[in-house]
């Protein structure tokens, strides 16, 4: 018995990334709705050998939809996922639109999978990308010694901009190569060559990326009290999002220990022991796959019982897509 | 009255900067005797709108020689710095091999100058790049407040790797353009659409490159107590060294205090208050400048009194060339 499922925003990056992964993971749909704005509607997407026609979005497009999918921006989220789930359906949004009311849950399945049963509108957030790798690279270590502090710097993959980002990340290199100036109309400035700080102001100081990653790692922990100390950097990689993690604990953890929780941690791949050259996880090597790589776990120089470690992931993927879908199989899973 | 001056491994990448250096600053010297391997000798260099040939190096190149810029790798100092010092020479080594050596001063002129005297061994040596730009930002805080923790996470240049570095990335960089797989020889890993952590292996699951930031922060703060937690980072950049810092301090500093200092800070650019996309120091355009540049200041999220910045320099400039003729600057007033 399968499901009907809905892919709204089926023809961008995140949305393709869904519809191979609900193919490669057999996810038991009976029927996938693709739907996008008017502009893609009648575009032809492949799955599962066949092909889809994209259809509008409408509010009636969700009639019989048992899941659906959201990737297609916040404010298309705020005013479509409602009508889904009052046709019915419940919503996966992979926008910022929803992930911090109270009454959605904001679910990794590796990590607070329980939650996606509390949704009282009928829609569940999917975390942003930079959250998501991280807390299945904590979660282990946060049930053995409670999380207290988080300082984390980003090395982030120009896919989580979009399509358009990565293209012109591409002609910037080009040009680099050639010996010309690149030209900069999706960031500020050339990410060829350079690391950028390129996203909306939030507060304080900070990016709202910044701000996400505080809030998202709270809710998601249900603990208010964890401090995330967060720098998030642009760097020129197409995809695959590094993270640079300082965690100090209520309880000592030791490197060993974290080591022993992460070798047997879900969704987890951990690196070897010790420092090697090009032994430590790479976005490059990381793009296309599903794990979330954990290495460089070492104790800390300076504050006894804190650890320090390099996290990588697919930010298309776990970071956004696979995600979604993971999420799909909870939902589908309960009926 | 000018000097007399030795540049060693003036062929290099930094020996050239050193040049161009010394000549753009007017630094008082009579003569300029570009010293390097066998291999080298014979090359030609321009220096003051003239053309000096280079010299083999051997222990009789110093004879005369008022300050010799060593540039040449850490076998190499080892075996002529003392040599050049017998002679009567000022050293300033750009290589790790003295840094640690209790009777070699390791000297950032804005920071520590007075250092720069107390050199029995006649050896004073230049810190690595990536601790030279965090102490000229750190250094006005730590008067103020006296710092406790520095909590580092780099994103490093190929450049710090030498000129084979940057070609093999310039190469990498041409072929993922190319859409063909990228070449690997000085690199662990296409660092082209990556990061690396590509330094050797250190101990304890650190890299040496992170080791030089504890142990040179110390040495150059004179206090052993200061806890560094450094991750070292290589990013595709060919030039520009970027750092997110946060500091936490024996007493309170506000980012709004933090400004105030670093605004008249030597040697210090500090970047626009508050966060706007695009508007934080980047190391493309640092790049072939002189200034420490320090931007993204801000009051901790989590912990009372600490602060974030970010910093970036030009790390074959003050990073490496430009802070060794200061000290031949410093050296020089002396006589």
């Amino acid at each position: 018995m399968g499901h009907v499922v809905a892919v709204v925003g089926a023809t961008g990056a995140v949305g393709r990334e869904m519809l191979r992964t609900l193919e490669r993971r057999e996810f038991p749909c009976d029927e996938l709705r693709c739907l996008a704005s008017a502009r893609s509607s009648g575009k032809e997407l492949p799955f599962r050998g066949k092909t889809i026609v994209v259809e509008e979005l409408t509010e009636d497009s969700f009639d019989g939809v048992d899941i659906a999918l959201f990737s297609a921006g916040g404010s298309t989220s705020r005013k479509f996922a409602p009508a889904a789930a009052a046709a019915g359906a419940v919503v996966i949004d992979n926008s910022s639109a929803w992930r911090m009311d109270p009454d959605c849950p904001l679910v990794v399945p590796e990590v607070n999978a329980e939650a996606a049963r509390r949704r009282p509108k009928g829609i569940i957030a999917n975390p942003n990308c930079s959250t998501i790798q991280m807390m299945v690279a904590l979660k282990p270590l946060h049930d053995e010694a409670g999380i207290r502090h988080i300082i984390v710097s980003t090395y982030q993959a120009a896919s989580g901009k979009g399509k358009a980002a990565v293209d012109e990340l591409h002609e910037q290199r080009a040009s680099l190569a050639a010996g010309e100036e690149p030209v900069s109309k999706v960031f500020p400035a050339s990410l060829a060559g350079n690391v950028l700080s390129d996203w909306p102001a939030g507060e304080g100081g900070y990016s709202e990326e910044e701000l996400k990653l505080v809030n998202e790692t709270r809710k998601i922990l249900e603990d208010p009290e964890i401090g995330v100390t967060p720098t998030c950097v642009r760097v020129p990689v197409a995809t695959g999002h590094a993270e640079s993690i300082h965690v100090q604990f209520h309880k000592p953890l030791s490197a060993a220990r974290a080591r022993e929780l992460l070798a047997v941690a879900e969704g987890v791949v951990l690196g070897p022991e010790g420092y090697e050259p090009g032994a430590e996880p790479q976005p490059r090597s990381a793009a296309g796959t599903d794990p979330v790589y954990v290495g460089r776990v070492r104790d800390d120089l300076a504050v006894e019982g804190a650890i320090n470690l390099w996290v990588v992931a697919d930010n298309l993927l776990k970071g956004a897509a696979l995600n979604a879908v993971q999420i799909a199989e909870l939902v589908g899973a309960e009926k």
